[in-house]
């Protein structure tokens, strides 16, 4: 990883691990009484606050805040706008759906104080894909309202928060309606498995269920020309909802490796298909079902990245930083009053963790493929993996935050 | 009722019991494997479709249509948007949510054909409360938009259908970004039970749950202060949101007669109390706690409606129609291929069907107050009490249709 490009992620949701960290950790905090996030939705969480965060954490967070403050300043600055159209894409329901919502409306507040402007209308809208739980994130709407006007001095005749179902890969704004778009944890997810991984009745990414070393060459090629495509769409769709000057920051899993089979970027879909595969040889799940199976998922490297945008052309790049975190999101956690380091603690706790987090993620995906009655035994094997992996490598995700400004 | 003054209702969902009763329709068509509404979300209906209704329902749709396309034009006429925000205010959840758009992108299509002019783009915003399953509309969606693509010829790059959960007592939108509201079915509800119908801990509306001709005078004064206060809040909001030109149909549960205690408006009410007192008497329920219920719902005269519209003074009132509709909606459904009149339904039928759309409606209410346990006797008192009332009266609603524009 080149490590010059960044070192931030942005905040609390820069990753999809992250993003189930997060639940995850808000889970244990509950348990624990505290809270280890350090922006909420404050009126869900209890009151009594204990930040607990390795150092590369809060650099992490307080790098990602700067990405994120730097982009909508510059959206602000660029279109002086006085009704601001604000996107979350990829916003997923639960206690964290607002998070970045409450970050945003912080940093227009702060521009507009800084540039001396007035607060404009704030129309935010929440987007995800119609099965996401939209009645979850509506039924907390009334209260992170009376928060924003309360904590925030934003009224509810000067911001407006709706919610978009939909894929982002495709329109689902109006034209030029959009001054600032976030989306974290997302982008990362293909629209649809790549076409061509099956030729005439034979699976050709047998074994496998991600681009792997064993892959042939034209699985990678798939992958690349399916990401490609789907980041083509993103991108002109967004250029003609986000008015010129206006911003957008993604972030999303990625890579620093040109190689796509490279061990940072696949390696967790790597020991999914050893879990699978175990579960093969002793009978437990067909194998030509796992064959038949390939995530609709990639990992970009910043220069994919960087070629799709330049492809499109409508945005020009600020910034594309990759950030290495933990599998566990580099959060550590033991106790209520101990903050230890990474390789402290033990990998057994680290593997369940790591379990649950990917679980929470991919298990749907499995449950429909192999049958509801084999996930615990597919994640028992996948936490043994897990434990023995961890006790080899440091296991690392590559978070790459895109910043970008539609061209005038 | 002054006929005079327009005989038609917007098309199927005009009343809270109409809309109720698409609903137990659409559930006795799926079981005789017909359609009984005219305008649908056609792929989500059987495709055999056989219109069953009386004269008097194809008259009141039909003038209906009318009301609602004379305003989209108007809207259109008098803005020519390019890009055109539509409303539905108080959307609720079921197979009929989308039918009003679906119309309201009919008339838009037309008088565009009409007056020339290129088809806007479409900003479409679906609200109801919070707590509405709005997951459900969200995943009926994509086949909706689809539809729209394949039969309207308006894409997905033209239409957008958001959702924006709140109260509309309130603001919902931001600042002029309406052309043309639509709420039908939702403004008989009040945003609350109305204040002073206790005193010193003695209530004041005793045996009753609604104004009742036994009903002391200040309860109807109440009632009539909250549906004022209400409804200047309404206007007020939709005032600072719809643009100059832009227009509104309304339509909700009403009365003719200037006494808010008349038997047309409230009788519903009355029965159910009547239901009640019966089971308070048999110690089956306390007396207490139907003293203590109050009905947050006001059935207004439309004189009364045409005072708060001109005290707010930014609509121009185009027409307020006051239309007569059976309390089972004027449809009447015997078998599949047999149309017969009103009259000609046996009672006992006739209250079934209305018993059921009532405690559709009601039952929430009537549950959180006096226990699950008792709504079943409830609404078999309530069955025999509209039975003995059908009998000796022609039961109707009045559905008020308030249309208008906002002044320049």
């Amino acid at each position: 990883m080149n490590k010059g490009e960044g070192e931030a992620s942005y905040a609390n949701n820069s990753t999809c691990q992250v993003r189930s960290l997060i639940y995850l950790s808000l889970s244990l905090s509950l348990l624990f009484g505290l809270q280890t996030h350090p922006t909420s939705v404050q009126s869900t969480i209890p009151t009594l606050t204990i930040y607990i965060f390795s150092l590369m954490q809060m650099q992490i967070i307080s790098h990602g805040k700067t990405v994120m403050e730097k982009a909508v300043f510059r959206a602000i600055e660029n279109s002086l706008p006085k009704s601001m159209g604000i996107a979350d894409l990829g916003c997923s329901s639960g206690p964290n759906t607002l998070m970045a919502v409450s970050e945003i409306i912080d940093n227009v507040r702060k521009t507009c104080r800084e540039i001396g402007l007035p607060m404009p209308e704030l129309r935010v809208v929440l987007n995800d894909l119609p099965g996401n739980d939209f009645n979850y994130v509506f039924m907390s709407l009334p209260e992170f309202n009376a928060s924003l006007s309360k904590n925030k001095g934003v009224g509810s005749d000067r911001c407006f928060i709706s919610a978009m179902a939909g894929s982002f890969y495709g329109r689902l704004f109006p034209k030029n309606s959009l001054h600032f778009v976030h989306s974290s944890s997302s982008l990362h997810w293909l629209s649809q498995v790549p076409s061509g991984l099956e030729k005439s009745g034979k699976h050709l990414n047998k074994g496998k269920i991600y681009i792997s070393k064993t892959s042939p060459e034209f699985v990678m090629k798939a992958y690349l020309r399916q990401f490609k495509r789907d980041m083509l769409i993103f991108l002109r769709s967004r250029a003609a909802e986000v008015v010129a000057g206006g911003s957008m920051v993604l972030s999303f899993m990625g890579r620093t490796s040109p190689d796509a089979s490279a061990e940072v970027g696949s390696h967790q879909w790597e020991l999914l298909a050893h879990a699978l595969m175990a579960m093969a040889q002793e009978g437990v799940v067909e194998e030509e079902k796992i064959d038949s199976l390939n995530a609709p998922y990639y990992a970009p490297s910043a220069e994919e990245m960087r070629n799709v945008i330049e492809e499109e052309g409508s945005f020009v790049v600020n910034q594309i930083s990759a950030l290495e975190i933990g599998w566990d999101g580099g959060l550590v956690l033991d106790n209520i009053n101990n903050n230890i380091g990474l390789d402290e603690i033990d990998e057994s706790s680290k593997a369940l963790k790591v379990t649950k987090i990917i679980r929470a993620v991919v298990e749907p995906m499995m449950e429909s493929h192999f049958g509801a009655q084999v996930m615990d035994d597919l994640f028992t094997r996948y936490h043994g993996l897990l434990q023995d992996y961890f006790s080899k490598a440091i296991a690392k995700h590559i978070n790459l935050v895109v910043s970008l400004t539609r061209k005038f």
